[in-house]
Parts: structure tokens; C-alpha cells; sequence
């Protein structure tokens, strides 16, 4: 049976932070997780102009079925060099790809609810800011929500918990997602 | 006695959306509220190189006081032409003067929790970003923390509860402050 | 007779580096200036729902038509608090009541070309960016043109010339400026 | 020989706007291309945190030396979804590895001028500046230095040539250039 939440994060480390991140925010919810780190994915080939779009063979499509699928997605992904992962970001590009095959994904990506975490080491509450910018772009323009966002502080594996805002928003978002019965 | 945590607004309107939203964050909460729109403020006059700082008469420091001693602060700004209001910044601004003033400023602005309040017209949860990270990095220079923001989007006096994004994050974020028993 | 360039800025210090950056710019051009620190302005009273909108007693008027009549403005602004100065964002922010007075503002202020100036001390060509967005944003609202954006580094009034990349970029706008005839 | 400038760019395009851009600021002077979109380039394998780093095999090593040799990089990228592209993106942060494997990269890559030019087609002088914000965090952390940042506006592939800003920037660009002899 297909469930509410899907989690689709980078995680690279066995310790990851953005997962941990992840885990305080969905604890008691039932969710599926995909890790783009374990997953095969290309990136976009632009060929908006030519006669026929040639999509590559990698897991795309599997990845796209579980996002649709999920009424609300938490986007996880580690602050690397003032951006979201490339992994995640080439991941969203294919949807290019996908507004020029697929007449019904529009529709089918509209009304979703997502929620954003990301952990970086570099003051990530301040220069995080133009990702969460870039992300509300991203749902205006495909008529997506961005329901909530947590931003974590971390410079080794495992020592998010050192981060008490990222705590205590994780365990406030954590309570709000169950109150609404997700 | 000291209330815990003080209101800081601007609200110009007697239907104003950006005071409704406060109400909603902090209903059920012992606040004390200034409204900049009734107070006499003038803007800085930077004099930092000249031999003495003579600070305009006027409501700056009845403000500043009220603002030290709250260990909570939610910032109620519209947003105006995508930023700040002008008397909010104008208010800030008057800060550099303090700093060169007062020994204890920096001491007793550390710490500090800001909840940023903001409401406008225009994709406000995309285009207000910028202001997010302006205040961020405020945050950042004395050591306050930013710990919640909430975005609504109005286009009339009283047309706040046509948001259901505001209505639902407002909510969570009274519970949060219940919670910690502010 | 009019001139083509307004120089409409914020200079607080005998030595202000914001108009050391403005004349290197304007060198040999035939410009006016308005100095916002040395006029008289209110904030905005918020009237847009009331019968009648009364404006306040001020400069706001003379300097507001000394901004229509010239095709070039070029707004010069320290970085304070990670925002344009108060002051300027309060002329700005007058801009609404003009708005809801004069029918024919649109049209005078669409097409004007607008070149943004500011200096701050803290990284600023990091720092300054959202404002160069708040007031892309603003330009896109009005439809003018943002032409070009300098931002220079300084920490003390006079010391501008040892921010080689401000030196450069404001020498290369000059004479742009000079090569389109204004 | 060597030149002094190396143009690394996403071109998927036969008439990219991307690279017309390119053309039209570095027309005249002596440069090496790089296009992303026909190299083969892995995404980064996180492994800080283990005893070896195994980078992938790929073109990487050659990229990333022509990029050291270059005293100016244009870095020219479509903007994608409000970012710059996946494969610069992903290229970048190939350097964390580069940052663990050679002691050498932060002194090598130091004192690097970049060039940043970039093409999207909703409103990109508005909502790019986020990703300028991004790139000058980016120099602002290795101590590159962001010498300047065009943005055009585009739609359809060869139509860069409709937006009078780009031409006349980019023309502007051109000239500063070729004036410092590179």
C-alpha cells in the first residue's frame, strides 16, 4: 500500500546529519525513504527542441512514481558549497523532461505539500536562505506548497544533536505532522 | 511586572492583517505590544566619527528598553515595497547609535529569541526571502536566534484568514510558544 | 534645465564613501544631487483604505519630481543593517500613497533607468544581494530597468580607494555612462 | 600555450542562449572552451569521513586543471529551475574532494577571476540573484574574486538577441576586457 510521506534525502555518511535531520522530523510516521545517493540517475539531456525527447535508462521514473505518488515529500539534503545537492537538483531538472512528455504531470504535482530540511556547517540559517528561496520558486511555479522548513547546523557526522534549534524545531514540526494525521 | 514577551510592530491600519496575525501567533500569551505606526521615531543620524553622539528626542529609548528586557521579540512588519517597513528599519538602524553608547548593548541583545511576523501581497513566501535573510544575518551579528518566521499573503484589510498556509502555521507556532511557557 | 542624471542618496559623513563611490561614477557627467540626510521626509501613513489620503508636510514632493524628470537615477546608499538606509526605503515606500493619488505615476516612473550603488564593511558583495533582489523586484513592479549595480567595501569614512574592485567597476560604469552620452 | 581565459559552460543546445552570450563577451579575445554537456562527469561520493578517498573515474582531473591554469573562468550556465545547472553544479562540488586529496587546490584556485553569465527565461534579472548570492559565497570562501555577472533573458534557442540589456552588457563586458588585455 502506498504511503503518505515519502522522504527522498542524499545521504552519503553512515551518520549523515541530513538523515538524522529526517528521522527526528518523521519519528512515529510512516513513510518510504529513497536515498539518491544509492540511486542511478543521469543528467538532463535538453532536447526541448529536438523532433524526439530520448530519455536516458536509470532510475528516474521509479524515483518520479514515488514522488507522485506521496502527498507530501520531505526533500532532505545536505548544504554542500551553498546549494542543495547536485544529485537532488539534477533530479528536479529531469522534470523538464517530464513537462515535455508527460501531459499529465502538472496536475499530477500540484496541491503537493513539501517540506524541506537541510543541514549544512557554514552559518546555514543565514546563507541557506537563498536555497529556501530557490525551493519556493520551484513550488510557485508548479503550484506545489513548501509547508515547512528545518535548517540544521553540523560539521561532523553526528553531532546534530549539538544543534538545540534544530532539536526542538524537528521535534515541533514532528508534532504537527502527527496532529495532522499524516 | 515585566511581561516575557513584547510585540514590535508595525500596524497601520485598524484591520491591519499583519496585527491579526500576531493576535493569532500569540493568543492565549501574556505579550505587552508597540505599535511604531503610533510612536515618534526619527532616523538615525550617523555620527559615529564625530566627537560626540547627540541622539535625537524622541521614543527610541522607551522602545529600546522594552525591547531589552523581553526575552522574546515577534517582529510584525508588512511588507512594503519587498521589504522591511521603513519605521521597523528605521528603528533597527538606531541600533549602530546604541552601539556606540552603551557598554552593555551587546550583552543584553545576545540571546535574545525573534519571531519574524510578515504579511504581503505579492508571492510574499517567495519574494519576502531576502528580508528572512536580512534578518538572519542580523540575528547572526549580535547573537540573537531567529526561531520561527511566518509569511502570510493578503491583498485587503482583513482578508488574512483567506490563507490557510498563515492560519495553519500561526496555530502550530501559538502551540510551540505555549509549550515552552512563554 | 533639467539634467539627465539624478544622484539621489544617503550621505551621512563629510567623507562618505557611498558619494566617493557616486562621483567616481558620475566623473565628468552633468548630474543633480539630492542628499536624502539633508531633507525632510515622513514616513508613510497607510491611507490606501481610507476616504481620503492626506500627505504629510515634507520634501517628499520636490524630491519626488526631481526623480520623474530625470531618465537616469542613480541611487547611492550605505548598507546598513544588511538593508538600503532607512531613509531611502522611506521615499520608497511613499512611492503607495503616489500610487493611489496619481493616475499618471505609473507611466512617468516605467522605462526610467535606475544604477544602484551601495558600500558596506561586511562582505558586502556577498551580503548586498538580496537588496540588489529587493530592488530588481521593485524595478520589475514599476517597469524600469535596473542597469547596473556597484558594491563597494569600507569600514571607515575615506576609505573606499582600497577596494580595488569598486575603483574598477565604478571607473568601467563611468565610462559606459559616458560612451550612451549622458 | 596556455590561455588566459577559460570559458566552462552548459551548452546543450546547437543555438544555446547560454553560449551566445559567451560569444558575445569574449568575441575577439583568446580563450579555451569547455562545454559540461559533452564531458563525462560523476557526482561526488561523500568519503571525508573514510580512511581513503576513491575518486571516481572520469573526466574530472582534466576540468578541473584546465580551470586552475586560467587566471579568468567564465562559468556560463543556463538557469535551471532557479539554479545554475546540475553539471556545474555537480562540478563544483567535485572541489570537496580536490579540497581532501591535493594540500595545494586552496592556494592554486586563490586570486581567481570568475566571469558569471547565465540565461533563464522567467524574470532571471529578478530571480537569479539568489544564485549570484550562491557563486559569491562560493568566491567569498576560496577568496575568488566575482569580477562580474551578466544575466539574460530568453526563451526560445537564439532569441538571446531580443533582450537589449544582455547585448548591451555583454557589449560592455566585451570591452572592459579587452581594455585589462586579457
Amino acid at each position: 500500500m502506498q504511503k503518505q510521506i515519502l522522504l527522498l534525502g542524499v545521504f552519503g555518511h553512515p551518520k549523515s546529519n541530513t538523515q538524522t535531520l529526517a528521522h527526528w522530523v518523521l519519528e512515529g510516521l510512516d513513510y518510504t525513504t529513497i536515498n539518491l545517493a544509492d540511486r542511478q540517475l543521469n543528467f538532463i539531456q535538453d532536447q526541448r527542441w529536438a523532433p524526439l525527447w530520448l530519455p536516458p535508462v536509470d532510475d528516474y521514473q521509479k524515483i518520479l512514481q514515488a514522488f507522485l505518488a506521496a502527498p507530501t515529500v520531505v526533500l532532505a539534503s545536505p548544504i554542500y558549497w551553498y546549494g542543495l545537492a547536485a544529485r537532488l537538483k539534477a533530479f528536479i531538472e529531469r522534470w523538464s523532461e517530464t513537462l515535455a512528455l508527460e501531459p499529465t504531470f502538472r496536475q499530477r504535482i500540484a496541491c503537493k505539500r513539501l517540506i524541506l530540511l537541510m543541514v549544512g556547517g557554514d552559518d546555514p540559517r543565514v546563507k541557506a536562505q537563498p536555497i529556501v528561496q530557490q525551493v519556493a520558486e520551484i513550488c510557485a511555479f508548479l503550484g506545489m506548497t513548501l509547508q515547512a522548513t528545518v535548517i540544521g547546523q553540523a560539521n561532523r557526522p553526528g553531532s546534530l544533536s549539538n544543534d538545540p534549534v534544530a532539536v526542538r524545531q524537528a521535534a515541533s514540526l514532528n508534532q504537527d505532522l502527527k496532529a495532522v494525521g499524516q
